[in-house]
């Protein structure tokens, strides 16, 4: 381990901080306002941490496979409290703990907001806000395509956990030319994003911070009542589109764009993602039609949305859920648990984990009928072996464990059920929004500080997959 | 498949039923109250359905092992239609759908009741839903260690999940002569309960019919108000002791009283059942004193009462946890979920299952600190293979996604989350009360038509330990 050769990448992410802590900067210097002092502050002090050990520390390009494993997770939390600065000074709402909530909320693409009044911070910080997203994002793809598969024997553990075996046995990943690729992919997506939005009438500001936002399944808005505010139908679809793209294992989009046989087209698991979005539109659409809506269009509309939201893990809204009736409520949870495939910028348990469980569960029914028989678990024309199956069948329930866990803890800080449930899941899921206190059109700002705390430590977890993060504090695997 | 020797079996159950409806029948002529002539009309119907079979097949003493599945589970669903005909007969709060229910119920030893005032009921009606119970924890023992292991090569599916490993592997259940011991233990644990019920204050009647309930875990109870409306403290300690020794292996129990070397106080899994449930004790009491009782024997005498009432899915009550704090409640639905020993009559998950799922968890993280290292995982000084655990971890996300499925068929109709959760919870675990609408000192008879059937499904598909019922849908196994 040489904790000098990973002070150094960690100070390059701080560079990339740094240079959108800038760029925020000078928004607020365009506007002349109130974001300006803060902004520059924070600039100067993730500045020179990010090049105190760039001058210092000796180049290095070979990087073991546990140090990267450090430099990904350390700079995540590192990037957390350097980002909560421009937070800090800059006041208002912000308190210690809330502006940390919002910084870990921002890297981790929760999107969960503290804030009552989001229209009343500066434009710089409104940027920064929405930069923390994409800049998590990008550290999302990098852990997900580089740093879990390649550690080492521990590859067994993690990432068999973490990749879709698609992924894993289809792609080779791990180059660093491939990732580059991948990247252009996000950028690529963001980019196109800006133009649709800024096109169907949003100011190249709000374009540019939803895509942000969307790309990166983050969900912080830069409006008070997020995208309801706009009350646009093409805003909407544009937005329904890009987050279930962004919802897909982005190496599989990349093949898709260079034409590779493996494609979104003949995935498995990107069917049942799209036939499981669909059935969820289906029945909460059914469900709010004559109950909250009286037209089919507007259930329509405001179910495909609030679903597609929440099952890519996104967190945007076009309406208040929390009112909806409680059928729809368990679908919109059932999805914020389940969320979207392994591989992209989506939070939570993973469909990829889902989709392997009822497989396995149907290879289990049909022993029951043809005992003798040995049933492999198929997907695709891949087999997945008993030793993955258990693996995540295992994290499945120590995902609901841990669920459940954090669920008690807040309702032992006198919060009521729906609220401490939806908001943990919305929290490891890497959501956002919840239901109760913590609604679509809400937010965390009347939670206490022990809650937030927390949630906190369950956004991290949630997006470091659990084991990503329990790794950190295991001494032993670090000799 | 000889489906005449079948029905000669289930003719000996109707013959069961028949006689405990007859002795209920007694005490109504003793009482002449109006259950005579429902009870009477029931008891002939029953004996004729048992007595045709039993004289035109001739007697055949091998049974096949899936002959002997079949007539277990065709004799609960009878039980289930015949049980509820003194019900239906008497008329009263009886709906048709309502005393199917109640009776399915009673056989499942849930304890859900349907009931608003239990003691206007007749004594005989009184004693024929107890002795539901009591019939019920005697199919729970046959089917769970003679049935189930049984199953020839579905052993590998079934069994391995039914069963608890210590006692798959240390104890020669399936031989008569040990089972009929082991109903020795059931019988001498009734007839105790019933001596101390009797000198703790209870009428000789009600000590019957609340022994019969607590052993086979029921919870049916003689009075509108449970174990409350005798607000005795030895009376609810004794019922405690009793509901924690009946939420133990039964054969373990035997294996107790002989002074075998495996007994309850070397067991793992005895050991975890009573630290978890202490635990439970604890968690609830400190969360009840000061928010719904001012004292702190209070407190502790209703909290240990309730945790191990919902623990052994027993289902008594002796204060209305609805209205308590919503840790506790989360709490209790945990129990409820997680409940008692397999091999015991209780119902739900086992927490056998959740036992080697933290065994399992900690091998798993053991793993990451030791990537090289072969870590196997014990229970005691069994190994268990990989296999068991991939299909006890499977089997506890499928009783998770039923849970899920049957409160969003419940949500459905109109019922709100809590009410529909819980109310699924008590019933696949065969529990009894829940929680809203469905409380511990409420009842079910508010709920409609619809939603008590898919619950009457859900308690049998709960008591079956789900396999068991599927397996009954599945045609190709039975050629
Ligand atoms: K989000
Ligand atoms: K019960």
């Amino acid at each position: 381990m040489r904790l000098h050769v990973i002070l150094r990448y960690i100070g390059m992410v701080m560079l990339l901080n740094a240079a959108f802590i800038f760029i925020s900067f000078l928004i607020s210097f365009y506007h002349r306002d109130s974001g300006q002092l803060p902004l520059l502050f924070s600039f100067l002090i993730t500045l020179l941490w990010g090049i105190f050990p760039l001058v210092f520390v000796p180049k290095t390009t070979n990087l073991f496979n546990k140090e990267g494993y450090l430099v990904v997770v350390l700079s995540w939390i590192l990037s957390c409290f350097f980002g909560s600065l421009p937070f800090l000074l800059y006041g208002g709402e912000f308190t210690f703990v809330k502006a940390l909530f919002e910084s870990v909320s921002g890297y981790t693409t929760t999107g969960a907001s503290i804030l009552n009044n989001v229209e009343a911070l500066p434009k710089g910080i409104l940027f920064w806000r929405s930069s923390m997203h994409w800049i998590g994002g990008v550290g999302i793809v990098v852990f997900v395509l580089i740093v879990l598969p390649s550690l080492g024997k521990a590859q067994m553990t993690l990432s068999k956990m973490e990749i879709s075996p698609l992924a894993q046995e289809d792609f080779k990943f791990r180059t660093r030319k491939m990732l580059n690729i991948i990247l252009v992919v996000y950028v690529g997506l963001t980019a196109l994003e800006v133009i649709l939005l800024k096109i169907f009438g949003m100011s190249l500001f709000d374009a540019i911070n939803h895509a942000f936002a969307t790309v990166a399944t983050g969900g912080f808005s830069t409006k008070n009542t997020s995208i309801a505010s706009f009350n646009s139908v093409p805003i909407e679809l544009t937005i329904i589109v890009f987050m279930f793209l962004s919802g897909i294992h982005f190496g599989l989009l990349y093949s898709t764009l260079t034409l590779k046989k493996k494609n979104i087209f003949t995935s498995p698991i990107v069917r049942y993602y799209f036939i499981a979005t669909i059935i969820g539109i289906v029945l909460v659409t059914f469900n709010l039609h004559g109950k909250v809506y009286s037209s089919w269009s507007e259930s329509l509309r405001y179910a495909s949305f609030q679903v597609v939201s929440l099952s890519t893990t996104t967190g945007f809204a076009n309406a208040d859920s929390s009112i909806w009736p409680p059928f729809s409520i368990l679908i919109i949870l059932f999805f914020t648990i389940q969320c979207a495939c392994a591989g992209s910028t989506s939070g939570g348990m993973k469909l990829d984990r889902v989709f392997i469980f009822l497989k396995a569960l149907k290879g289990q029914i049909k022993k029951l009928q043809h005992p003798q028989a040995v049933i492999p678990v198929r997907i695709g024309n891949k087999t997945i072996s008993e030793d993955i199956i258990n693996s995540v069948v295992l994290f499945i329930v120590f995902y609901i464990l841990i669920l459940f866990i954090s669920t008690l803890l807040l309702t032992a800080l006198g919060y009521d059920t729906l609220t401490s449930f939806s908001a943990t899941a919305a929290c490891i899921g890497n959501a956002g929004p919840g239901f109760g206190l913590v609604g679509s059109l809400s937010n965390y700002s009347t939670l206490s500080n022990p809650a937030l705390i927390i949630l906190s430590f369950v956004m991290l977890l949630g997006r470091l997959e659990i084991f990503g993060l329990l790794l950190l504090f295991m001494v032993k695997s670090w000799r």
